[in-house]
């Protein structure tokens, strides 16, 4: 077959990983496809860095090299998509504007295939890229959206294809993970944890995407499309970052021999996919529970095989790239008998309130005679079973309450802590959180 | 498209599980497979079990659904493989004898497609089917025979594609992980672990093959094949299963933090492969160590994305169904896109006494002053450069020593123990493991 010709829009981190793997393994890759597979342009504003950094030779860059207007640039991702001999867009710009939209949009439209690890622009904006790829009969990839190194979208499209996906849960976000591991295993504040993460460069300076839940957010609403063929906007999906775990919240967590995790989570229930991204304390027989730093983890329950976990790095320059490049090959291989559409969406999304899941209650309440009863009685009369009572620190006056309840609705945990309240005999506010088993 | 049409040659857990995941995802399956997919013949010599167990029509089988004599199978065999509207044969048949190999080796040269769950023969005689393959221009799938459930296969062959493996490794018998996993957690003898997980049904009546490593030498050979294009023998593998390892074992390995794993392992290093299976002390930080019970994993590390850990059911029926549906929905896909080459092997095979690894060695000396010192001087004249040194339990007369080494090869670790033989100190043969971080 003839060659398979591609042109690089952005050429940073991951784009300039990109060039250095298909520069390295040339030779094998090109064995792998079947036919040469060769970066033709690279479209990038500053091609010093890249230059420097990757050892990319001028001559590769639209412009020899210099440094380009917008306009310049603007004119080159023109001529890329007039020109027919092009096969393939890999799109490692960023950000979710109009500018980087329509370049997806129009790659779709120029009949050319798309490669993208942009998750904030899939998630908030992907239908219509998804679509402009169906009616123009070309493929997207975006292995390297979802947990930059770990395969889960072919693992999806191509591996669990004789089988029902049920669940997919899991650790997307490596700078959450990192900074709670820290938290835990040096016992420092969540601000502590933070200051070392950027010093390590997990962390932006910037941080707020990451910690918020949001970045996690962006990828469930991906994999929800994936498996589940549902459009969940961010508004809908509601997502809550590791911002408020106290100290006190990691002891509680000891206590039940769990550790937090910020975890996304989304389960097909009858009509309904229930999902949601929120810190829980996940128990230590959960292989998630071991999976720590920066590492990514998705764990994804199967009708017929059952559970699967798969763990890999989550970021990175040459991990996202080579994720980038299996898409790449992967189209260059099978393009034309490729299924282009995504699952058709008749199911309802739900946030996680809805679904029943195990939660720990903890709260400081009077250290006196008649509390156990009392608290324990309130939350049996929302039907709620508990798995266990802890509590066993008392400091001066106070007795710290620790209560595991089996699977219950947050709506059902909220009645029986309303009705707790009114006993006066609550010395804090209760904090609640999920359970994984 | 036209109908994809499957034979099924052998109905019993595995091959039944195929028939009821086809028909309960009929049409999902078609629709992921962008045609009909449909399983023609089924020849099976006593239907009987597998019409009451999966509840599959009598008019199903060939024969319609009575026990069928050899000849009899023979004739519809025969019937299959000269009929060209049969794309793909699924071989549930089992075993490693010149039937199952020549039915194997024909249907290739029948110019149709083969799935296979069949580690054994496709470890043992697999070379010869794989050829057969590509010269007749059909696809083999194997996924199923390589730990069940979990999608390594195609995560080697279409995700990890733009990388460079150097190294696989992992947990591939779930009869041995369940037997050891019950040993340390309940304290238990090999023999008593054996029973249970004879009475659990996850250990055969005679379960040589899984308890002697023979069985995960058997995936160990398939994925050295498939990732570095090598074709080493049993006889050349050195597998080593858990029979041998005794309670006080356990304990040295609860000492340094580590779980006892029997684990495969292969690593390319310059011009060789070194590979082995034997029982490993895995050290706890290792997610490996947290995998427990009858799952298996298996660890990728990867040149450019790192390491990659994937976890799942490594056999039953539905789960090994589902991954031999998967293979046929990717060979119904993708057929005429498929490199259906395996790597070429120019690399050499060489065992894992040959590699560097940290190692573990325990035995019992007399207790007296001077003998720390002593055994350290010799492990140190063979250049190993000592990590630990417990020896905090001393039984009566008796001090007991666990070293933990870092990097060597085992022909020092035996260089060092033969000296401190010759010292007169030793209460107890020495006992050796590779342990893993």
């Amino acid at each position: 077959m003839n060659t398979f010709n591609i042109a690089l829009i952005g050429c940073g981190t991951v784009g300039g990983g990109v060039v250095k793997i298909l520069s390295e393994m040339n030779h094998t890759l090109n064995e792998r496809a079947g036919r040469a597979v060769k970066i033709s342009r690279i479209v990038e504003l500053n091609p010093e860095n890249a230059i420097k950094r990757f050892g990319i030779q001028k001559e590769a860059f639209c412009g020899g090299g210099k440094k380009l207007t917008v306009d310049e640039a603007n004119s080159y991702i023109s001529d890329i998509l007039n020109d027919t001999g092009i096969d393939l867009v890999v799109e490692t710009v960023g950000g979710t504007g109009d500018f980087v939209f329509n370049l997806c949009v129009n790659v779709c439209k120029s009949g050319k295939h798309l490669v993208s690890a942009n998750k904030a622009l899939l998630a908030e904006r992907g239908k219509a890229i998804f679509n402009a790829a169906e009616e123009n009969n070309v493929s997207v990839g975006f292995e390297a959206a979802v947990c930059g190194a770990i395969p889960i979208i072919k693992t999806i499209r191509e591996s669990f294809t004789g089988d029902e996906i049920v669940s997919v849960s899991g650790i997307l976000n490596g700078t959450s993970n990192y900074i709670l591991s820290r938290m835990i295993d040096e016992n420092l504040s969540f601000e502590q944890a933070l200051t070392f993460a950027q010093e390590a460069g997990y962390a932006e300076a910037d941080p707020t995407l990451d910690i918020s839940g949001g970045d996690a957010a962006h990828k469930l609403i991906i994999l929800m499309k994936l498996i589940f063929g549902i459009d969940v906007t961010m508004e809908e999906l509601k997502y809550q970052g590791i911002q408020s775990i106290s100290k006190t919240d990691m002891d509680y967590a000891r206590e039940i021999n769990a550790r937090f995790k910020l975890i996304c989570f989304a389960r097909h229930d009858g009509d309904f996919i229930y999902g949601g991204v929120c810190p829980m304390m996940v128990k230590d027989e959960n292989v998630l529970s071991g999976v720590n730093g920066a590492t990514n983890a998705i764990r994804v329950i199967n009708k017929y095989s059952g559970k699967h976990i798969l763990i890999g790095a989550g970021a990175g320059s040459s991990e996202t790239a080579s994720s980038i490049v299996a898409d790449i090959l992967f189209i260059a291989r099978y393009n034309d008998r490729m299924n282009r559409t995504l699952p058709n969406g008749k199911l309802k999304f739900k946030g996680l309130k809805d679904y029943t899941l195990p939660y720990v209650i903890t709260f400081e309440t009077e250290d006196r005679p008649g509390i156990t009863g009392l608290v324990t009685t309130e939350i049996g009369r929302q039907n709620i079973n508990i798995y266990t009572v802890t509590h066993n620190r008392h400091v001066s006056d106070k007795a710290l309450f620790s209560i595991e309840t089996q699977a219950s609705t947050l709506k059902q945990i909220n009645a029986a802590i309303s009705e707790i309240k009114t006993k006066g005999i609550l010395k804090c506010e209760p904090v609640v959180y999920p359970i994984l088993y």
